[in-house]
């Protein structure tokens, strides 16, 4: 054994080094096994060290397996297994394939629909609430919570949802996950594979990759005037339908009261029919009240309805929610009584408090405010800069809306375009689940408005322009 | 048309019951499609309120699609279409054997491994850095986050771990997720379903139970006294080996070095081989310093590296995060580039600056001493009261033991004796992923000191004794 100790480091201990020594020479082969340790006090006076450095050397050898000890005997070395090198020993190097660029965002726009503005997000009150959480459910936040998220929490944005969406609903059938993707996934998991999809195009394009990926026949159903096309749904054969009737994504569409009764009438015809209603963006309507969730309507628990408080808290808030109808509820603990609560539960019962105490709809009240004026000025922008070669689907709702621009260029020179000048903007080919929807001499972007300044307005609007 | 107005009421808006009065009309055809609604000054005449409260009910009905207007016309009532009604409609009660009995935790003491002590978690500290991250992250809080999570976040866990774990990695390969088992679930959701899963049995329920719902072959390996038996996971021709080196699941047991080098010999006989090290608890280590992992040993990139903040923190906290060797990175990015971050991002970049300011690792200094503490304690009171009726696997690491009790009962009636008096205590049939382990006259139980108070021990080993 050469244990060598260097008395002037500051960060090694001495222990440690006699540790490593021992543990090389093991490695190594100088020592074998079954080799006898020198005596404690014997290797301590060799090395000029205390008796307790020595100590815990063997100490933690004795825990990794290096060595073992016989009573009254001493220490010995174990019979320790070889590594087996391979010649294409991997460098620890990462393969410059998957080395990630840093993106500098200083002096970049953004257009995007899938920001929040958090400016004025009440982070002060939100941390009064976190601390009453702390205080009043230290027990509850030292446990593992139910997997459906806890009761309490339930129990509150059940009474929300009552109230604001007019969902009908009890907390038992609520379920709490980590954003809308994960719950889709989770509850799509347990269905029959031979169950056939339908969704709206152009739509959400992350559940409909999700679903594909899942191995479900997903068909993307064109849209009308009122919505998803009644008579391609009936045609599809479909088992589930995911639709946005409070705010088409990404169309801004409102479904009007007669395609949600014909949905729903859709719904019961066969006992194996359900809606999944994505309410993403509901809490934002403009010059009217909210419009009723299509869940409300439903007599027959037929409608899954799903909401999130990403788009009205953080975008990374990863709190979102489904309601089950019963029979599916009961599919669903069947099979998931052992999931993990994926929500982190601090933030959960901080948000219970959060909207029991009005502070929510109090933010609420102030972002449709915000939001509101903001898009006036973005579209009272467009059409100044644009004039007639912009078409704007003006629905007062959500945090973003389609511009139809007449241009001659293609999507690709016009994204590449907008990256050059640094643009954040999302066209409508992201979001077309199939089939060519390129008209002649038409651009259509998602504008979204949730996270550009009212004095940046004009700015962007400049760079779109210089875009087209 | 039938519009009562109610003038006493102070929740209701005039404008929600007009609103509601002609669409209730509307829905019971008492006025038909393509029908004349009377001019906003007419009917606000008739009813004596304002135009503006006949003006916003029309606006209301108008977004939702229940009325109409031609210009210069006025508005006309839609057709739409009614309601199909089946006799079976369901009450929106909820069934009886779907409602959640809510148990009183009153008088409980808890012997449980899954929960944590956040007596003295700093909250304070925690809050303190929460104001940091609003303060610093604004513009990245108000954005959608990096699938894997934020890169500075990756970046110092992955500095954390080179320093406390030993694991080489680069902060690309770091997957944060809300928690091991949705990583768990990722992983394996992206490989082909013929490949092969070898576990340690006894090990971690969930995650059996969650592979074999993916519809994989998982095979449960006996231990031997190093650890999973190697004769059998090379005779299991498995392609992934889950393991629990640090402190195996739940028997408690450190694999000794020689095992982890057979184990790593293992993985690089063929390419397709994978170890997935799950370090669940490792940070506590008592008498001796933490076992360093089996991914520091990798030098063939066929480890994957698992850990959580979950026993550090809060059960809760729902951070965890896995190390991929570069190739199962590049197939991981394929696959979910478009998957979104569950993990709460406040909470992530909170978890950055708690690290950062070296908070964290005195909080695990703190929490290490206090179950150090209380862990003698339990197995002192014990022995003291099990005399020679208890034998424990005595490893002085993280927040559980094993032990073994000489009984003359079965499982099931110590489970049911257990709740009667109000200790809730977890038996080794929880994680037995196969075969009939029971002997004769022996009870094992797994229990876990963390979220018992000192005071109380004497008490939980008293109902303890009670039980057997």
């Amino acid at each position: 054994m050469f244990i060598k100790i260097d008395r002037n480091t500051d960060s090694t201990y001495i222990y440690k080094q006699i540790y490593q020594g021992i543990k090389e020479s093991i490695l190594n082969e100088k020592i074998h096994s079954n080799e006898k340790l020198p005596p404690k006090r014997v290797l301590a006076d060799e090395l000029n060290v205390s008796v307790n450095s020595v100590s815990n050397a063997y100490e933690q050898l004795l825990a990794e397996g290096y060595i073992y000890t016989v009573e009254r005997k001493g220490y010995y070395v174990e019979n320790i297994a070889q590594f087996i090198e391979k010649e294409d020993v991997i460098k620890n190097k990462l393969p410059d394939d998957l080395k990630e660029e840093w993106m500098d965002k200083k002096g970049w726009l953004s257009l995007s629909h899938m920001t929040a503005d958090i400016s004025i997000f009440p982070f002060k009150e939100w941390m009064k609430q976190q601390q009453q959480a702390i205080q009043q459910y230290k027990r509850e936040l030292s446990e593992i919570t139910h997997h459906q998220g806890p009761y309490i929490v339930r129990k509150t944005i059940c009474r929300m949802l009552a109230l604001s969406r007019g969902v009908h609903c009890e907390p038992e059938q609520i379920i709490i996950g980590a954003g809308t993707q994960l719950l889709v996934r989770q509850l799509m998991a347990i269905q029959d594979k031979q169950k056939i999809i339908a969704m709206e195009n152009p739509g959400y394009a992350r559940n409909y990759n999700l679903l594909r990926n899942m191995h479900f026949k997903v068909l993307p159903i064109p849209l009308d005037e009122q919505g998803i096309n009644m008579e391609e749904v009936e045609a599809s054969n479909a088992n589930f339908v995911f639709v946005t009737p409070s705010h088409q994504f990404p169309t801004g569409r409102i479904m009007p009261i007669s395609r949600r009764i014909e949905l729903l009438n859709w719904a019961i015809q066969t006992n194996d029919r359900y809606i999944v209603e994505d309410d993403y963006d509901s809490e934002f309507k403009y010059e009217t009240d909210n419009i009723p969730s299509l869940q409300s309507l439903d007599r027959h628990h037929r409608v899954i309805y799903m909401g999130t408080f990403s788009k009205t808290m953080l975008p990374g808030m990863r709190v979102s929610y489904m309601v089950l109808p019963p029979e599916l509820l009961r599919e669903y603990r069947e099979n998931y009584h052992d999931l993990m609560q994926p929500s982190n539960s601090l933030i959960l019962y901080t948000l219970h408090y959060f909207i029991e105490s009005g502070e929510y709809t109090k933010h609420l009240k102030r972002m449709n405010h915000q939001y509101e004026t903001r898009r006036k000025i973005l579209i009272k922008h467009l059409q100044m800069r644009f004039g007639k070669k912009v078409q704007i689907e003006d629905i007062p709702a959500g945090l973003h809306f389609l511009a139809r621009f007449h241009s001659e260029k293609g999507y690709q020179e016009i994204e590449e375009r907008a990256r050059e000048i640094k643009l954040e903007v999302y066209s409508m080919r992201r979001f077309m689940l199939k089939d060519n929807f390129e008209e002649k001499n038409r651009i259509d972007l998602v504008l979204g408005f949730a996270n550009i300044s009212e004095e940046n307005i004009p700015e962007a609007v400049e760079r779109l322009y210089q875009v087209f």
